[in-house]
């Protein structure tokens, strides 16, 4: 791992800045070559990480700050402060998601969308959703600094709930302002908390949850500047990633069912291991999922074992496969293959293999007018940038639903995230939120 | 599975103990051809299975007589008062075993010491123990109804805590008996429960815990029948097992860890997954197992993935690897192999994988003298044995430090035990437990 290393954004890219500012009619102030203050993002992402810090440690030990903790409210009251500070002053909506808006030239026009989310993992790192957030803002103040107003009003954004920790996963802010809502989700009970009771929390209105819903076209388009969480952009050394669109997630549940027996006297022949299977199918689904070409990913995260004795035979397994690539097609002929392979498994081992579906996300693509103008955003500061597939769920698969949705991705040092170890360099931190503010300025000016 | 059926031995071998009686010096009671009472047997056998029973549930529904519990010592009244009713007054040793002796007619020779446990599992069957206890009172009462009087006092045992599920595996009655019992053991505290006070529930005595254990030689010999609990006699229509000794049993612990990430935005080249690791090991155990000849078992029966959530690449597993032999050449071959393929597989999947020793209990040989006197009893009976080694450990395992040991095995339906399940029809009860009876005569007279 490289350490973090504090870099600011060279004369050359704030150059570039200062060139699609150049080419924008109103750009009065195209002079001050303006670009996002990399040295607050990262005191502010500094301080950010204080707001669920494990006791006694310090930025490197990530954070725990779950939706609708403490930690949660208090880092949300944080960038709040800071956004009134900015002169914008922080919307809750019913569903806690909050926003701030800067007016531009056009009334009528519809908002141009950016932002991310600030809650985090248990034991997750500091870049996560973190940095979309504040380069939101910081792209928001460098504007200001530069004295510029667009002709769309823009509005920064900050999803709550983000991770699906609480209450399980799914029903983040975001997705209500999609429309994914029903009466009975506020109902829900995580941890002794109602859901509702955790929207008033965070200073939203449960009673009035179907105001949080926003229509298609309500804004012109949506940017989310993230973390890749994963190694592709390091292991190509290309400091930007253009994302295609996030991949559908497909899981499956499977339940072998053996027969649980005395792990002394039960002879190997007539053995129905439940275990034996699982492994199988294990090594299957990596087999399977390896063989064709492209992106897919396939995993095997989550195995339960009865009765799990070392002197017993398994006699059950459950055990959860997921499948994810940007397209379903693939995901069909994926999953009809593995549950192919479960019935022969079945078969060769005496038990029974049941694969059932759990969860199906659809794909969200991006729209090929947002990737062109952050690619375009890219070079214009000088940065390769290559187009990929977001492996993880974000804000930005719900807005797409709503409108063109452009996702930016700067490199995780060594693809690990949900971890205390995420790390992004400063250097890429102020790289991607300077692109981030270029394909906002390049879709206010299209 | 073949119903239990009531059946009773019949004339011919009931005149084939009196064939034994018949060579016997002092058998004045030739005549009357003793054996076992087999229905009392039976009743006995689901009278003790109420002690124990789930609620409102069957005899099939099997027990739950953990050592220690009530329905441990309820059990263990009852099986007294049979013994009272019979003229064997119990004595509690200071472990918590219990014993019946009928004197001999040579008082300097050592007692012949027979019988079983009456401790389950927790949903456990009727047979494991209760069968070889209850036989071993039915055997004694047989020569009392016949009058007939040993030269060797005879000496019946039940033997507390076989199961090993209280305090943890291993410290049975009769280990202790066989002297492995060290002062710290007494101060195990297993569910608020201190060892040295459940032995006093049991009646026995902490304090003077040394008193309970028997020097070498201290018998003449140790019988024990009990069920099979595998599959061996059932597939092979033989309903007699001679048992050759007891299995080792060695365990490992295996520690996998590979490096825990997002399943979604992690390529699958680059991905250390424990899980694959894990069950790449499963398979090689079985594989390199089942590939010499023999009745050797492995067995990986206990898993434990971490973090074990469907959308994270497992980052580390700890599993069991147990195997069990008579030899523990075979067995260190075996274990040799598996370490090795372990590295193997750590290479192929870039994780570190950990296979540590965990315990090894050593096998314990039946005496051939014994082995021949049980097939002589069942010859005598008209019944075919055949030899094989227990795969499940047993008090007899503990005997056999201390003298010659013997044991009976009888069929298991299905070759199912510590089950509800498990079930020996009654007409096997019934042989097995006249085949002790005939072992202990023969070994009363060699």
């Amino acid at each position: 791992m490289h350490p973090n290393r504090r870099v600011f954004l060279g004369t050359a890219a704030a150059a570039s800045i200062g060139g699609i500012l150049a080419r924008w009619p109103s750009a009065g102030a195209a002079q001050s070559m303006p670009s996002i203050d990399a040295r607050q993002l990262r005191e502010r992402i500094e301080a950010l990480s204080l707001f669920g810090r494990p006791e006694g440690g310090a930025f490197a030990d990530g954070v725990s700050r779950v939706a609708y903790s403490q930690a949660d409210l208090d880092g949300r009251a944080y960038v709040m402060k800071l956004m009134r500070a900015a002169g914008l002053e922080p919307r809750v909506d019913p569903a806690g998601n909050f926003f701030g808006r800067r007016e531009g030239r056009e009334p009528n026009l519809p908002p141009i969308l950016f932002g991310s989310h600030i809650d985090s993992v248990p034991e997750g790192g500091n870049f996560d959703g973190d940095l979309g957030s504040l380069a939101a803002l910081g792209a928001i103040e460098a504007l200001a600094r530069a004295k510029i107003v667009t002709r769309h009003p823009l509005e920064m954004a900050v999803w709550c709930a983000e991770e699906g920790v609480a209450f399980g996963r799914g029903l983040s802010g975001s997705r209500i302002v999609a429309g994914d809502i029903k009466p009975a989700d506020l109902d829900q009970v995580w941890n002794g908390l109602k859901r509702s009771d955790g929207m008033r929390l965070l200073g939203g209105n449960p009673d009035r949850i179907m105001d949080a819903v926003r229509p298609k076209g309500a804004h012109k388009g949506y940017f989310e500047l993230h973390i890749e969480q994963g190694g592709n952009l390091e292991a190509s050394k290309i400091p930007v990633g253009v994302v295609e669109g996030i991949v559908s997630i497909e899981r499956y549940r499977v339940e072998i069912d053996g027969f649980a027996n005395h792990a002394g006297t039960t002879p190997m022949p007539i053995r129905q291991d439940a275990m034996v299977a699982a492994s199988q199918l294990t090594l299957a689904v990596r087999e399977i999922v390896t063989k064709y070409p492209g992106r897919q990913v396939g995993t095997v995260g989550h195995i339960h074992v009865s009765p799990n004795a070392p002197n017993v035979i398994p006699g059950r397994v459950e055990m959860t496969i997921e499948l994810r690539d940007l397209s379903t097609d693939k995901l069909d002929t994926i999953g009809a293959e593995i549950r192919a392979r479960g019935a022969q498994i079945a078969k060769d081992t005496r038990t029974t293999v049941n694969i059932g579906p759990l969860s199906r996300n659809p794909p969200a693509l991006a729209s090929s007018d947002m990737q062109a103008l952050i690619e375009k955003s890219a070079k214009a500061l000088g940065l390769d940038s290559m187009r990929m597939p977001s492996g993880a769920g974000h804000d930005a698969q719900m807005m797409a639903q709503l409108g063109p949705m452009g996702m930016i991705f700067v490199p995780s040092v060594g693809g690990v995230s949900h971890s205390p170890k995420e790390l992004t360099s400063w250097e890429d931190c102020a790289r991607g939120a300077n692109v981030l503010f270029g394909a906002v300025l390049e879709l206010d000016r299209a």
